[in-house]
């Protein structure tokens, strides 16, 4: 078993994390957690979206945390947009790392976006073409694997939705996402080994998991040894599981780091900082979190001193 | 990524996971548990252990609960034996499928049974020796990864035991423990391929494995995807951690076994009659549980239904 002898992870926390929390968190505390993450070595990160105030209240505050986030050296801050609207918005304040977000599944994209997934497609060709030279284009291919509503996903919807979608924009970096986290990790190797054979021009995969059932690490793994060096994770495993109310959602980060430090896989990322960062996220109040290490490494260090 | 079609779960669950809980389980209790996860589909088991009752009071009924397992049609029975005495008496209580354990690390093996590794070697050759004509023998290999007192263990280290031992009983099916949960995807592959080529007249290997770190499941992919289709699982991910009190332990049955459900991989058990007892396993009073499965499955209920 072999893959990457370096990883990127992108910390989705602040994005993916912070939305579905419902007490809101100050906009200065996020700043601070951004400000401690990246402390503690992580350089990518989703740190915000630019969305519907109204739908997603808790990131209302998108513009100065971008800026905040974007002012921190070596800093790679890309925010989510849903749509060509909110692009222009995020392009205006400043944005120079976006991802846009699609799923292959009809029911699931029209839930979220009011949209065919080919309409999103067409909005993508719009948002690329807005983006200022040199900015940098993340694309999230929601349900790549599993719908919510549809159950598992044929990898041929899914290679056929990123025939509209590749060509558009070479350069952007394309992420697998298991949404539901009911993919296993045979099928996480054969849909990125199959999308990587079919767009041999595509410059950048990567892959986006959730723990719900436990696969996290699994499928994590499955993408790792079949080539994939960047890997979404939430710190704490905030997030949640917004079709599972009440189970574990994103992939932790300071499971994914302790896993691959493990290995010797670098990341970057000083292990020590990061986790009365993820214990903190966790404890947010409303949060949901996840993960094995955190309380491990508590347990154990209780264990000792007793 | 491909491994065995068809695998035989070993429920570790009666013995593993019942002997760290401190409020005694009644026996009527403990034989209602192995005779519905055998109406489940589980077929093997580890249903107990001859060991001091005074040390693991909890065990004390070893031979009712073996004699009640072993009435079970198509039930396979193994019992935990950590030396020769206690060896006989399982065998003098009619037990035709022993496991022994013995660990890699001195310090570890002292802990458990206050011998050296070799001294332990060559009491299993003594109960090779003690055991009836036709009776099975599981040789399980405690710390074979990482200890707990001494951190990652050198993979020479446990092929250097593993010279004394399996050549002794060359029909013993052998199980790699890790029984810190510290073991990574790759370190399973490498040991179990490099074992695999040593011993290559070895009738059978097994994989026995913890979620403490999250990384429960990709190390029983790393195994399976090696090869090995005998799998060690807690249900309830009952077990604990013994070196990291409070967090979890077993790798839980359930969520192997949904996991391999939906890759296509038989394992012969019911999910919808495991489940239940999944859950009347985890709410045992003073029972350590863990997984994942339990809660999606029911948060995704919940949810459905609202």
């Amino acid at each position: 078993m072999k893959g990457p002898d370096r990883i990127q992870l992108v910390e989705v926390g602040p994005r993916d994390g912070f939305q579905p929390i419902g007490p809101l968190i100050p906009t200065a505390q996020k700043i601070d957690f951004i400000e401690r993450l990246h402390a503690a070595g992580l350089r990518r990160m989703e740190v915000t979206a630019f969305v519907s105030n109204t739908a997603v209240p808790q990131l209302a505050d998108a513009v100065e945390v971008l800026h905040a986030a974007q002012a921190l050296p070596g800093m790679d801050a890309q925010v989510l947009v849903p749509n060509l609207r909110h692009a222009e918005r995020a392009i205006a304040a400043g944005a120079d790392h976006l991802a846009f977000v699609v799923s292959v599944s009809e029911k699931h994209n029209r839930n979220n976006v009011r949209r065919s997934p080919l309409e999103s497609a067409q909005e993508y060709s719009q948002i690329v073409a807005a983006q200022p030279r040199g900015a940098a284009m993340r694309l999230n291919i929601a349900t790549a694997f599993d719908c919510p509503f549809d159950g598992p996903i044929d990898p041929e919807a899914t290679l056929a939705l990123l025939d509209h979608l590749v060509e558009v924009n070479i350069d952007a970096e394309i992420c697998l996402c298991d949404t539901t986290g009911r993919v296993t990790p045979d099928r996480v190797s054969a849909l990125l080994d199959a999308a990587r054979r079919r767009f041999p021009l595509a410059k950048a995969w990567a892959y986006h998991g959730h723990d719900t059932y436990g696969l996290g690490l699994a499928n994590v793994i499955a993408a790792w040894s079949g080539g994939i060096d960047v890997i979404d994770a939430s710190f704490g495993g905030l997030g949640g599981c917004p079709f599972a109310p009440g189970a574990t959602g994103n992939v932790p980060t300071e499971d994914v780091i302790w896993m691959f430090e493990r290995m010797g896989v670098a990341a970057g990322v000083d292990m020590q900082k990061l986790l009365p960062i993820a214990c903190a996220g966790a404890a947010l109040p409303g949060a949901s979190a996840g993960g094995r290490v955190r309380e491990a490494i508590a347990a154990t260090a209780r264990s000792s001193s007793s």
